[in-house]
């Protein structure tokens, strides 16, 4: 499981920054094999940039035994990366060799208010010029969500009495004694304040209230359920995209269906958002829910036309199998495959997933 | 060319961390295609790791455009991983997205005196303890390496008046403002010296300086070529085993060769060393040419004893073909063997190289 994972690597002075909503129940063999993500992504890299060494069941039963513990190896074709992401369908993980990375000592947190998608990926090139790889988390939340959060979830509160069109959850992280960042991390804060970069922010000032802001990101995939109608979308676009993007299909869904409630959040430093648009008020969900293939259809279209992915930490799966083939060109779907047919003649390894 | 795309990323305040002595003329291509490394793959990862998207022409002369500009895309089987490092055996790599990261205003080096490669390894594990993902670079080198350089490479003096056994060549780097690193890392040397971790310390005062330091780790391929003689090997193993790897090839070297001149250096941050022998004294280049095959053997059954890999950053080409059959497993051959045939099924592709 990876919270015990976690737990472990703590245990040792060390971080495995792996770190994601279903860390209680979740299993490595499924992070790697779905190439997790989460939200330390953007200083850490997906789960894939966190294997070492993979032991895999063959669908000829045989085992290859690729559990090297090295961080740099040129001998052929490195095979682990074959398997990672691949969801099962080329062959079973059974073991792997992960990479720790050193635990941070000085961390902090804020809840900033911004006024649009625009500022907060200007407030991001901000703080990376800033802190580097130290900016750890970079999450951005529409008011609407935030609302749904604290209407349906219980134990939540607004960190801030102004209400904002968008709020980022940050932190940054790094190695000096405790509290050696506070005060670099308050300039910074401060010169994009005056920059309109942002405006107001909160910077914890405990641990337990960094926890609390932690925690209602953590909680948003809860309150989406509360509202008990959404459509989701894993999407992923180039970061300097993601405006043009919320804009237009933000566009697109209100002229599709008048009364469409907006909800969106995610990853914006990987470009990565969870763009879930909520039912109408007046629409029972049955209605809405059937609407799924032509709501993915319009947000899909617009993500490709923009350059990006339909799914950029969820997977393919069965559910986007048709949308994918739809989407890819025939030559990647050939290589695909190759791909599969070379190492699973037999398409006994999760068939009906990722490729047909 | 890799120097042109450093410059030119340098020209927008952005840095492309591939760094390696033949950055002058090596191309991205074949940095991709053989998964270059480097001196600052400790921090940034190997070439692998700065690939965003690829477009490849395959050997049935279709081109696949993977350009992508996607941080996260779980979309089916990542295949560009497939052609990163495939020494262009699976298709010809003719366009890439490349990552830049944020380019550090604060840098500090240092060129160390050391004991040991126990010593440099605990000294490692003390600089990422202080500054995590800040240490850049951290090159171990033997002093009769250093001693090859001086004697037989114009353009270079000992930053030390006192001789050590072991060098360190270290650099930091961060976001903070110029200077703003010079004295936590004064403090972070300050207590490694009194844990007895090293012995010397000459901190670079002056960007000319700490050129200086670095176009010595540069130079050290000259200062083999000088000594007209070395057996040349690309080992990885895991960080920990670096000691026990030197000691006992060291010592099988010696036992075999009386008179050999030990050589060795390299990025001990990930676990890569250049072990280079150099040839007795009186012994004329071509009697130990001769020796190549048997010298490689006596190393390589170190290195795969010890888990490592008998190519770290070089890669495979026809000349470690042999050997790669010897020390590879034979599921893991088959596995290469069924992703060349799927991709390439006229071996086509640069035949003879990496698999047969």
């Amino acid at each position: 499981m990876l919270a015990e994972v976690q737990n472990i690597a703590a245990e040792h002075g060390r971080l495995f920054p792996l770190s994601l909503g279903a860390e209680g129940s979740c299993q490595i063999g499924g992070n790697i094999s779905t190439n997790a993500g989460g939200t330390q992504v953007l200083r850490y890299g997906t789960t894939r940039n966190l294997v070492v060494g993979l032991e895999v069941v063959l669908p000829d039963g045989r085992i290859w035994n690729g559990l090297r513990g090295l961080r740099k190896d040129n001998s052929g074709y490195d095979m682990k990366q074959v398997f990672i992401g691949a969801e099962g369908t080329l062959g079973i993980i059974t073991a792997a060799v992960l990479k720790l990375v050193p635990r941070p000592s000085s961390v902090e947190t804020a809840w900033l208010g911004v006024d649009s998608p625009e500022a907060s990926v200007k407030l991001l090139a901000a703080m990376k010029a800033h802190f580097g790889e130290q900016v750890t988390t970079f999450e951005l939340m529409r008011r609407s969500i935030i609302e749904f959060l604290l209407a349906g979830v219980p134990g939540h509160e607004n960190p801030m009495c102004e209400p904002h069109p968008w709020y980022v959850l940050v932190e940054i992280a790094g190695q000096g004694a405790s509290g050696s960042l506070a005060e670099p991390f308050a300039d910074a804060l401060a010169s994009a304040m005056e920059a309109g970069l942002m405006r107001d922010a909160v910077v914890a000032t405990s641990t337990a209230q960094a926890k609390r802001f932690r925690k209602m990101r953590e909680d948003l995939a809860e309150a989406q359920r509360w509202t008990g109608g959404t459509i989701a979308h894993d999407i992923s676009v180039p970061v300097s995209k993601i405006p043009e993007f919320l804009k237009t299909a933000d566009a697109a869904m209100e002229r599709a269906y008048p009364g469409i409630r907006h909800c969106s959040f995610g990853h914006v430093g990987d470009g990565n958002l969870h763009y879930n648009p909520v039912r109408p008020a007046d629409w029972p969900p049955e209605r809405y829910r059937a609407e799924r293939a032509n709501v993915n259809r319009i947000v899909h279209d617009i993500v490709v036309a923009l350059g990006g992915s339909i799914t950029a930490e969820h997977g393919i799966g069965r559910l986007r199998l048709g949308e994918n083939e739809r989407y890819k060109s025939a030559v990647e779907l050939d290589l695909m495959r190759s791909l599969k047919h070379a190492l699973d003649p037999l398409n006994i390894m999760n068939p009906g997933k990722v490729i047909r």
